[in-house]
Order: C-alpha cells, then structure tokens, then sequence
C-alpha cells in the first residue's frame, strides 16, 4: 500500500487480551500504528477499537490483509469495518430555507477543512440556489408536497446512489423522511437539530425554548434513525442565553452554536471516529491527526 | 435612612417615559442611583426595572418613601417590592442523602459569600447530621413516609414559619411536595435538579442521560411550583461529557455542575436580581456589585 | 425623524441625578426610549450611558435634537456621539493568507447577518482574490516591502478615504500598521488576534501555545492602537485543547474561534454597543435588539 | 496480587511495535487491560502510554513483575512509573489568607471525591486553624519573614518527610518558595494561580486583568518549578467576565474557577494520569474511572 493512514474500527464482546492481539496482529502485518484508541462498556461487556496505521512500507495487498484479519475477527466475534484512506467520501447536503449551515459546509470542503467531495446539493426549495453557484456545485431542486413526498424520495435516492453518495447531511432540511429513505443509508444520514436534544423535539425549538425561559440554547448533531430526533449523537454544544433574548435572538444566536456542531460532526464521521451501538455514538477524539 | 443599598424592583404595562419618570422620582427623593436595570417584553409589551438606590444622605422614612412611591405606582399599574438591604434573609435548607450542595452552601454562607443566615437544615434522613454539626446549624431530622407525608409536611412548615424563613432552598432534597406547601411559599423554594432542564425531567437523570449518550450534562436551578420541574428557570449550566461517562460518572461531574448552579441561583434571589414573570424569571445581571 | 433607531453613547463624571436627567430629556422630546443601559466606574467616578430611541412619530430635525441636546450634554462634560440608524456604515476588510475570517464576514454581510456595505477586501497577496469575487466584493492587491510599507499604506489610505470607509477590519492582516496610520481611524480598526491577549503577543502565538503546553487556546478583537496587541480588548473566547494538539492541530482548532470572536466584535461595534474608556472598552450587551 | 488497579506511565523514543510489545507483556503475565491509553509526540519522536490493569487473579508478585517488565523496558529505553493502587497518597496543603480551595479540597477528601489523606495544613498566617480544626486536620502555624524564610522552609520540610507526604498542593500560599525546597519534590508540588497563564504571571493577576480590560478571566494548576508560574500546566479554565467587574468581583467570580481547576489537577495527579515531558504535562483523561 502506499504512505497513507489505513483505520479499523472494531466492536466486539470484550475479553482479556483484546489490545495485544488486536495491536500484535498489524505489528506483524508490517504496520506502524500510528494511534490506537480502545474503550470497554463495562455495563454491556462490549469492547470498541479504533486503531489507525501508517501503510508506507507495507507490501501486503487490501485482499490479503482483510484475508488475514477475518482469521482473527472471526473466533472474536468483530463486528469491524476498515478504510484505507485512499479516497475521499462523496457528500450531499440537503437543505431548505436556512442558509448559515449550508455556507459553512462548503467552504470547509472548497478550502480543505473538511476531507470529502460535496456532489451536490438537494433542496424542497429554490432559495439558496445563489450559494451553489457561488461553490460551483449542482443544486437540485425537487419540491415536496404531502402527496409527492414518496415519489420526491425516490428522486433524492436516485440522485444520491447514482452518484456514489456515501454520506447525506440534512443541514437544515425542514422535510420528515419516511422509514424507507432513512433505513436505507444506516448510519449514513447526519442531522443537525437546533436544540440540545432531548429537550425539544421536534419543530420550533427556538420557539419553545422562549416560552420555557431557558438560560442555554443549544444544538445537536445525530444520526437520523426512524424515530424522530431520536438517533445517536454525535456532537452537541450550547451558549448561554437571558431573558433578554426572543425567538428571533435565539434563532441567530443558535445558528453560530448549529454551524460548528454539524461541522464537527462531519468531520468526525468522515474521519472514521465514530462507531455507533445501539442508540449511542462512541466517538473516539482526534489522536493527534 | 441609613448608608446602604434599597432595591426596588417593578414590573407594569409597557408605555412611554416610564424611565424618566420613575429615575426622576428616585433623585428628587434624594437618592444617589447606583444602577438602574430595564428589560422591555416586547411580546407582552411588559416592562421591568431593577434599580438599586444608595440611601445615604437621605432623610426620608421608609413609610413615606413608600407613600410617595404608591402615587407614582398606581397609575402606572407597577406590580413592585423593595429591600431595604438593612437585614440578612434567613434561608433553610432541605436535603437527602447527597452532600456536595450543603457543604457549598454552608462554606459560602459562613465565610460571607453568601449574603444570608441559614437558620436549619431539614431532612428526610439522619445522614448528613455531621456536616450540619461542623458547621454548627441546627439539623431537623423529619423522616417522611407515604402515610406520613402531609404530616411531616406540617412539621417543616411550622418550622419554617417559626423561624421566620425567607427561602427555602431543595439542595436534592428526593421527595416531591405537596401542592399545598409549594403554593405557601410562591417564589420563595428555589430547587435544584441535575439535567439541563425541560431535558430528563423527573428521576434518575443521569442514568436516563447516560442511556440517550447525550455529549453534554447540566443542572438547573428553578423556583418551585406545583408542577415538577416546570418552575421559572433562575440558572442553568452544562459540561461536556463523552461516551466513556457510565451514570456514576455523570453523577461525579454533574455534582460540580450543580454546586455552581445553587449557588449562582440562590445568590441572585439574595440580591433582589429576579423578577418572575408567568414562567420565565428575568434574572438581572449584578451591576458592579 | 422616520420609524428608526436612534443610539446616544454618553460618557461623563459620574455625579447624581444622571440617568433621570438625560431620559427626562429624550422623553421631552418626544422619543420613546426602547432601551437604557448604564455602567458606572466606580475607581474613576465616571459614568457610561448608552440609550436607543424609537424616532417613530417624532417631528424634531437631527440638528434641533443636538443642539437642544448639547444644553444639558455641555454642563455635564459629557462625551457623546449618537447614531441616526439610517444608513449602513461602509467596512473594508483587510487580510493576507488566511481566508476562515474572510468567509465568515462576507457570507454573515450578504445574508444580513452583519448590518454593513462591505467596500473593498485589500490584502498584501493575491491568494485570496476568488473568495472576494464569490461574493462581488471589489479586491485590491497592494503588495508591501519594507521598502514600500508607508508608500502602500497611503495607498491603502486613499482607498478607504476615497470609499468613505466607516471601519477596517483587520482579519488575520500579517503587516504591523504605522503608528501614523492606525492614529488616522482612532476606535475604527478591529483586529483578530489569535490568543487570548495577553498571552502570546506577537508573532506565532500557537506555537507559542504549543510549546507552553497550555490547555486552552483562544482569539481576542480588539482596537488596534499604537501598542501591538494592546488596544482595547472587545471580545474573547477560548476553546480546550490537550496534549495531542500540535501547532498545526491548534491553528484549525483556533480557526472556529477567530471567526465568533471577530464577528461579534464587529458586529457590537456597527450596533453602537461599544465606549471605548482608555485601554478598556465598555461593551454594552445587546438589549432585545 | 489483589483485586485492584495497577497503573503503569511509560515514556520512551518512539519506534515500530510499542503498542503490541507493551500490551501483550501484560496479556502474557496474566493481566487484564482495563485501558490502554496512548500518544505520540510526532515533533519530538517521544511515545507515551497509560496501561491501566486488573491485578485480580493474578499470582505474580510486585517484584517478580518489575523484573520481568524491566527486560522490556530496558532496551526499548522506557522511562517508567508503577502505582499499584494499593494505598491511599498522603497529601499536604499550603495555605495563607483565602479559604475556598482548602475548604473545597477538604470537603473532597473528607467525602471519599479525592482519594488520598490529608495529613496537614500548613501555613504562614493562622487564619484558617477553625477550617483545620472543622475537618479535624493538623494545621501547622509556620509564619516567614525576609529573614526567617530557609530557617521555615527547612521546618516545613521536616513536617512533610517525618509524615511521608506524597503531594503538596499550594492552596493559594503566598510565599514564593526557594528552589532548593521546589527541586526537593519534583512533579511532587501542585499550584494554583488565579489567571490563564501565561497572561498575568506574578503578583495580582486579578487586578491586571481589570487594568488590561480583558473579557475572560481564568485559573491555572500546574507543577510547581524553579521559574514562577512556568511549570507544566495540567488544567486551566476561564469564565467569561464584563466591563462591570471591579477586581474585587473578579476575585469572587475567579474563586469558583480555581476551586474546580485545582481539584481536577489533584484528582488527575493522585489517579496517575500525569506524565511531564519537559515544560509540557501530558494528562490522559480519565478513562472510564
């Protein structure tokens, strides 16, 4: 393989004598390891591992490694996955009316502060349009109403898997997606809501967030499972607020604490930080990258 | 009157010039104003003042500086209340089994940091007696059962009537009150509950925190009502947690959280910086104080 | 005067009767005071004022209002200025390599997020050049030597004079201004710095941060004076870091909180928030705006 | 050994398989890994490791293991610590005037938060005996002159040798001690200075931060070295602060702040999470603890 940084994450049912062979196996495989990171729920007996390696050097082929891991992931019971670094992930952000979310993504891709290609835009409306321009990246415009939302989801899933798309981000994407769509891209489907979730689900959180005289507001990055505002988290943040504020103050106060929460949590999942279990995202730090 | 500060805190019907008026009225009485505070609900076109005046120099009584205020007042519908600042509140303090928030409040009351006389604490169970020895408090143990819980009830309120107790504060005190005695004391119990409220209302927070794998824990401090965990919010706080965090940890780093939290709250009821208003609390900021 | 927003900064010695006197006046005339807010400096007796006037319905000229204005303004020794809200103040940007601040300004001023006309972006390299025509903003590339430095900056003079330039933000400007210049726009140069000052003046302050093993990293706005790094300090933020940071690791770590500081810090300075009293500047929060 | 934690801290140049070599030594000699936590210093080519054990069921003795582990530290040239978990430290506090921190580290070790014995208080004033005496610790009066100061030290050293005192933390001492008592307990004396260092190192950090204007305030613990508050930092925080603050109430805010940054310190150092490379404190977070 060539000089690039090769991740395994790994979960499986903990035992003793996890890390030494786990880290044993790629020392003998010809591996550098450039950080490992391990963490054992003691409440469910379940241990996680993310160890990333340094390939330069290594003569061994992708097939013959994971040929050689399976022998050891097997009788342990792995449930793992790998990547090798040697491409960058394919990103769709689907947005409606709100605009600071959307900005902020593509400028941290267009100046590389975020490791991915961002294939296109999707949006219920034709209102930020300009900003895709702006970026040189396809918008596409497909209106939803309560009779066409099926048939706008088969729209939005054609133009995602036929353009390879490996990571949808709903920056603001003010549509319900049906059980189908979001079963379809397990883990795959980033969401950024704007409270501190679990406090107020669903819409107007700002709104809500007045009316209950909250002295933090908040958001909060999650995977979309099924069940509404309710997937794993990855990132969340808050800023204090007082009375003073109103739900048009705490609407552009929210939106710097929205911007830096979704992007963080892009970043980590594009990053191969984060393994999820059950309704909890365990998300492993940077290790010095 | 004597050198001290005299708080006048007032809420009425939004219209125009009501600074200039009730400023004006304060200086031609004499006084020096130290800092004069507003807040316009322009939703509820409601307007709120704290002033805080030096009574210095002055000569005027309190009853007629009251009957003078009272003709400025009335027509312009204030809803108002003044400290004179010439006597620490007396405070009670009710507990369960945890101890961080006691032993705060007690160190901050006896080296000063809280303006107030903690006149007992009052507890379900006899386990945290020593701590109130050490710092020389009376300690009411009133142990409290279903069958016995109206009873018991009475008992702590005519040890707090007696004593003449000006607030009450629940430093995880695990028993939920009667209606009855929460209406005895409006605006007047301020509790402390260890999640960043409306999120993980009611029992064991930290374990249902830990079990939604949120990023962040918190506490909030709020006036008691009858309904749990509704109360106007004084003070709220949070930290980052991260997935390595079981329900013992959380509760190891949300008791932190917690100390700041009461103590903050408790020292702005003190210091006359609240007025409550339907379910919010407008908390002032200190002004140079 | 039209439906708008009229804001008074006042600054005098501190004396009694100074908060009725001047709403007593603006209600004389005729305004509605929407908000009041007033700071007093107890070690130097001087006394801060910054009050918003709703015009609505007034039939007093701007040159009547200052002139009847100045009658209680010159006996009182006030310092004041006052803005009509009524025209869009008119900024430049200045920069060299780096483009996280850039972006922010640009996308937070063309979605209305920061209340300016955005004239000119001037910088010493040309690097930057595509993000100002992403966003139609004209981009003078005036490179400097040390040879050239006073030579460039009477061009760069001429520029914001010629525009009618009201402020000049200075994100992440690698050069040192001349006294000379900084002293033409006194209180109308913002600069980032990014540390908290006064940690690591100067050049390179995260590797600085690094080398000192420090477990928070932070960015400062403030006034640009004579002194480098000592103006007047408006806004500051910090984020914790660990061990695992490197130089590299806490610039882009760094980047997020240099975009939330110097936007705010603008943003407060074109709301008329800020008074400037020696090296401190009072910065009055927002008061429901 | 018995069922308890044993710690190891390495630190050595970094090469190819020190993951694997250093976990499966331990796998080999019968341990569990409850954590296994690592970092690489990539500028100085240093690694670092946190190995954290369960002794139960194992058969070996202490110095069966230090001789076995040390034909893998030798020639991978580690620099290594050992901490078997099976004593409480003995800890010192150093105190002059101000009393939150002892009363905070008190009520810790008191209620089992921090694990270790407070033997002694010592201090240059008698302030604070009644806090000794609430606590029932020994407080040595000490006082220091100009004069007098080695003849002090001399006496304070006696004190924390004749009692094996593990850690001295320096409550806020207000005495600069000499190097020669400082190089006498290397990483063995925690401070707390009440600013983010390095901004305000010296006398009245407080005081300079309301001269210098700044909008954030802090607190620092870090090992005490020969150079004033230049030892390696283990923790730092800040809280936001405004023009209104006068020093005395940066004194008050800036209390609660160094409370919780010097308990974190001690908690970090008595669980051996520390280790100190040159100026900078690598401090592993806790790992699920």
């Amino acid at each position: 393989m060539k000089s690039q940084i090769v991740t395994f994450l790994i979960k499986c049912p903990d035992q003793k004598g996890l890390v030494a062979k786990i880290t044993s196996f790629f020392y003998e495989q010809g591996f550098n390891i450039v950080s490992c990171q391990q963490y054992v729920n003691s409440i469910e007996d379940t241990y996680f591992m993310r160890v990333r390696l340094n390939a330069e050097g290594t003569v061994i082929s992708k097939e013959d490694l994971e040929k050689n891991f399976l022998k050891l992931a097997t009788p342990l019971q792995f449930n793992w996955s790998v990547n090798y670094g040697d491409k960058k992930q394919n990103v769709a952000i689907m947005v409606s009316h709100t605009s600071h979310n959307l900005y902020d993504l593509l400028e941290r891709a267009k100046e590389g502060r975020l490791d991915c290609n961002v294939k296109m835009i999707i949006s219920n409306h034709n209102k930020l349009r300009h900003i895709a321009e702006m970026f040189n990246v396809p918008y596409y415009y497909l209106p939803v109403t309560k009779e066409t939302k099926l048939e706008q989801e088969v729209q939005v899933k054609e133009l995602l898997d036929s353009n390879n798309v490996d990571l949808v981000i709903m920056a603001r994407y003010m549509q319900i997606l049906s059980s189908e769509f979001i079963n379809h891209y397990p883990e795959r489907i980033i969401n950024i809501h704007h409270s501190f979730l679990p406090a107020f689900q669903g819409a107007n959180p700002y709104k809500k967030a007045y009316e209950r005289g909250v002295k933090l507001i908040g958001a909060t990055a999650h995977y979309a499972t099924e069940d509404l505002d309710e997937g794993p988290i990855i990132e969340q943040d808050v800023k204090p607020v007082t009375h003073e504020s109103t739900p048009t103050t705490l609407k552009r106060i929210g939106a710097d604490i929205e911007k830096l929460v979704l992007a963080r949590a892009v970043k980590n999942h594009l990053n191969n930080q984060i393994i999820v279990s059950g309704n909890r995202a365990i998300v492993f730090p940077e290790a010095g990258e």
